[in-house]
């Protein structure tokens, strides 16, 4: 591995190693984005896929929340889709409609299109994005790295494209489900690789992604999500054991005790689970990231300080860090981002002293 | 109230007042619709308001599925905005995107283009409906009417329609908290006048919808959403204590508990929630309904009889009404349908006798 500047922040790591920390730290998911004035500049002049692939344009959008904000880790300017593209499917990003793939999967026949892609090839652009951005955040916080979770890739595999219900790709879990599980764990073993990678690369946490989770029944989410994502955290903490690492299951308000039992160190929470109903499940077998309704963003810094006072007061001083329950959105205000991280900081080191 | 034909299948009500039963009693959320081939016959000649503000167009597709499968009751042919359109606001239909407002309330300010509707002059074509749909049903098994809930009525209201995220309307929760609070009370009002007309009109159980009670945090589920639907079933029950009344907050994994302490008799479910968990929150204090993934209607036939009986075996004998955990898809097979119910009688039957 590269040698990179030490960390003068370190919050965000100890915390996810359940040590006791003096206040809570605190990132946003899609942290650099539309919302930024700066991202915006950057895009006018680049197509999303160009800063994606080009590690300089990725490392700058990656620092510009770090520039801006005090947060306690950046997270990789990055897609999910690249590992759809690294196995072989053509992706486009449509404007109002987001990632699109004109040739979806639509019989597990064309599965036969797909490649076993040379990861250090095919996602070499993202390695040498983390390792510029690790170089040039200079030690400020840690880098985060992610992929997208099997089935969430799946979903928009088979579909083509977000939608409301996902069923194209549902229907595949009914009524092709051997098709489905081979499509899975040829997923899953790419995502494997593509991790291990980033960790070499330079990411010092890392989160996977299963945004489509909570279309499961809690049946097929033990047959098609849970599986995959354990062996993924087994697997790299094989590889990397001192690396945190994080799942993001949204919706999946019924199997956060499953969650516990698997190799990740964070369960990160979308704004629809209370705090203490997590906690009861998952008690000490993990740290708990999340989870304030990115919508509170929308309220006036008065309402979403005490909104931010409310979560913290649920999750309690220790293993936990502070997030929103989903990402940011295009139309939020920066200084309402700096109200929320503000209040975080401010009122963690707060509830530490009383 | 007209007089009818004499009941001659009651099971669902039955099931609904807590009585122990012979089987247990099924009908499909969205039953009439798209994947019917007689309904898209009648949907060739006229379009989706035409058939809902037609009475006997309206009769003619609720009574589509009870000729064609053995379901156990009728739900009308009906669409939850037509209780925006009474307030005033122009609703289209909009291929492959539903149902669409072209002037959504963008600001609270434009509250002041609502009217309060003479729901008998304004609605008057829904209870039509029922009382001819009542009238030809001839008795086979009850009517169910329905109605969509304030949030969701108002989810779609200020965001103009279907969206992913709903991030217009759950900005002005955070932002104009008051004038929300004065827009779902207005809701709530016509749902309730609208709501009991039904029954007067031939309905003999209601379900209230609140499909997009999921977006919501446990706290802004109990604020905005909780207790307009608690005040909906408490003047419903006063003034008609004998109809059952169903609540479908989709979602809404975290409030189950609070669901039961209201006055609504039966809690319906959607497929992300498993039987026993439902169950354990509730008690004996709720009747249950639902909850098959209708993504397992795309499975083989073997597949899905395993799936309904596993599902059967969650629920028990006694105090559920089996259902899907969401509404029929349109490229659903009518003869997988056929399965589901068939399924459900066999089974359910069995289940009492072992």
């Amino acid at each position: 591995m590269a040698s990179f500047p030490p960390l003068k922040n370190d919050l965000i790591l100890r915390t996810a190693r359940g040590e006791t920390t003096d206040r809570t730290p605190v990132w946003m998911m899609r942290q650099a984005g539309r919302y930024l004035p700066e991202y915006r500049a950057v895009r006018e002049e680049h197509s999303f896929f160009e800063v994606v692939e080009t590690p300089e344009l990725a490392a700058e959008v990656t620092i510009q929340p770090v520039e801006r904000l005090p947060v306690d880790a950046a997270i990789l300017f990055c897609d999910i889709m690249v590992v759809p593209e690294a196995m072989g499917l053509t992706v486009k990003m449509v404007s109002g409609q987001g990632p699109t793939f004109p040739q979806p999967l639509t019989t597990p026949e064309e599965m036969e299109r797909l490649v076993e892609p040379d990861v250090d090839a095919a996602l070499g652009h993202v390695f040498e994005a983390l390792a510029v951005t690790r170089t040039e955040l200079n030690g400020r916080v840690p880098l985060i790295g992610f992929a997208g979770a099997p089935w969430t890739l799946m979903a928009y595999m088979v579909e083509g494209g977000g939608s409301k219900s996902y069923r194209a790709a549902r229907r595949w879990l009914y009524r092709h489900p051997e098709a489905s599980k081979a499509l899975l764990q040829r997923t899953t073993d790419v995502i494997v690789e593509y991790l291990i990678g980033q960790v070499e690369a330079g990411a010092q946490m890392l989160q996977v992604f299963d945004s489509w989770a909570g279309l499961h029944s809690p049946d097929t989410f033990c047959t098609f999500c849970l599986p995959y994502l354990e062996e993924i955290a087994a697997r790299v903490k094989n590889a990397h054991p001192d690396v945190p690492l994080v799942v993001f299951a949204k919706g999946v308000h019924h199997a956060l005790e499953a969650l516990a039992d698997t190799d990740y160190d964070i369960i990160s929470l979308d704004w629809t689970m209370a705090p203490d109903t997590a906690r009861d499940a998952v008690a000490d077998r993990a740290v708990l990231q999340g989870n304030l309704d990115p919508c509170a963003l929308y309220a006036p810094p008065e309402v979403l300080r005490r909104e931010v006072h409310h979560m913290l007061a649920g999750f309690g001083p220790h293993q936990h860090i502070a997030n929103l329950g989903h990402g940011m959105l295009p139309d939020h205000d920066p200084e309402h981002a700096r109200v929320f991280v503000e209040a975080v900081h401010e009122h963690s080191e707060h509830m530490r002293t009383v």
